[in-house]
């Protein structure tokens, strides 16, 4: 495979935030020149400081015009803005376009509309760290993780292997699927899981707010179950309100099998809770070896 | 407090797994006598292979006839079993009996039942291991984590004052409160969150039959959500079928929090969403400084 090694003259990271700072890192040896571009004059010097980018800018036309590799960083209304907005006008023919943001059927179909001769395809690194900002960069971030990659009406048969051996030079592991699918499966992996995570604790809270104990002896399990709802709110505000239809469906089916355990809960049916609460079980305890092993 | 020590000539610990053998091996130097009570022989065999007790028998009231200290260490149904069956009969007067069962409300009521002159109370140890099983024993599993001390009729004050120094010989911190506010304080932070966490994997799982890419792509987010969703299902099922009610209350208010959200996602208020999240996001990151201040 090193034989199709990714390579560009110009690479332009739009967001120097920590997914556009590791991306930079790692694709050190790949490209000529990396131009970070932000608004933020702090993130910047950062990143020049570090030797992450060579050059930095808030000027998007600026960084745009000479890239022939344009990766997109940013939140995914960000994201949405830059593709919807002036991105096309400043792109030069045949230049790569891929992005990082965490729903892709907006950002896809948006990309759909650039002009002939871009080459955009969207992209989803199923990774991430506790902290964020371009301080918190990591070369290796995307090693060994899945990156999805959903083509566009954009895609030529060229740029799809242009991001599959973008992905390669990242350490990522591509994984080809259309957008809706992509997104009705984060829906069920990652934004359902979020709301729960949410919901606990706002219920965790209402009862901590009548008997501090709540607090007091809460442990391992809550922990777990409720560490998404530290998650950055901008980011998930952001995610949920471009995959609502998904997250509404999931929620949905959600709430049917919470409610047939309810009710056999409630009936004192001890059987029909062990039946529903096997498969489960060994669905997770499946998942987790599945799970360990690509790890 | 040295000088209030735990003492006693002899404990019998029934219930040789995880629980009670890290307890027989906290209370080593507490003890004249450990005896060890299974109806599983390999458990005993472990038990006294490793020194963890120095008799074992499948005899209840062998173990119990000459014993000032039993400790109930098995699962909440078989707990309630033993103290609602011939457990009554086998103790001398003035035997301190405590248990470890997840659920407290049953139990307690129970020990309320044994015969005048023995010293009753429930207990609940905010601790516990992936692993479980006697061979899993830690001497160290009930170090600077909670223990929660329930009354009974059957609690004495000299029972309450030797309870908390039985809980300070674990290296336990003792939390005294009533049977029910902590069935309901468990219910929120340890209950409600398994059902979350099963009925995640259940609608997970839906997805997963449909399309193999919602296990390929699932990553740490989904791992802490659904990691309860693994959890032991006799043990479980004998938690849950003890405090339905509270846990039934809990998912109602559960409820009402996630349509709340889920309401505000489908009118596409980004602001009301904010608005609901940014409290609980808050309330999140206080607990988990309190939480790993404790520790």
């Amino acid at each position: 495979m090193s034989g199709t090694g990714f390579h560009t003259r110009q690479l332009a990271v739009v967001g120097l935030g920590l997914m556009g700072g590791s991306l930079a890192m790692a694709l050190r040896g790949h490209a000529d020149v990396i131009v970070g571009v932000d608004q933020v004059a702090r993130s910047r010097e950062i990143a020049l400081e570090r030797g992450i980018v060579d050059e930095a800018t808030d000027d998007l036309r600026a960084a745009c015009r000479e890239a022939d590799t344009v990766a997109l960083c940013a939140p995914v209304r960000i994201i949405l803005s830059i593709v919807r907005g002036r991105l096309g006008a400043y792109l030069r023919s045949n230049t790569f376009v891929i992005d990082i943001g965490s729903t892709k059927e907006d950002i896809c179909e948006a990309m759909g509309q650039l002009p002939i001769g871009v080459q955009a395809i969207g992209g989803h690194p199923m990774t991430g760290k506790e902290t964020s900002g371009i301080e918190s960069s990591d070369a290796y971030l995307y090693r060994q993780r899945p990156f999805v990659l959903c083509s566009t009406r954009r895609t030529t048969p060229a740029a799809r292997l242009r991001a599959l051996s973008f992905v390669e030079a990242l350490g990522g592991e591509g994984i080809e699927m259309d957008a809706h699918r992509h997104d009705r499966t984060v829906a069920a992996i990652s934004h359902l899981p979020y709301l729960l995570s949410a919901a606990l604790v706002a219920t965790v809270k209402s009862e901590g707010d009548k008997d501090s104990a709540v607090w007091d002896l809460a442990a391992g399990g809550f922990r777990d179950t409720s560490r998404l709802a530290a998650s950055n709110l901008d980011m998930m505000g952001d995610i949920l309100s471009t995959n609502t239809q998904a997250v509404a469906a999931l929620l949905a089916r959600f709430r049917a099998h919470l409610a047939l355990l309810e009710a056999a809960l409630i009936d004192e049916d001890g059987e029909e809770i062990t039946q529903l609460l096997r498969p489960v079980r060994q669905a997770r305890i499946d998942w987790q070896k599945h799970y360990e092993r690509k790890r």
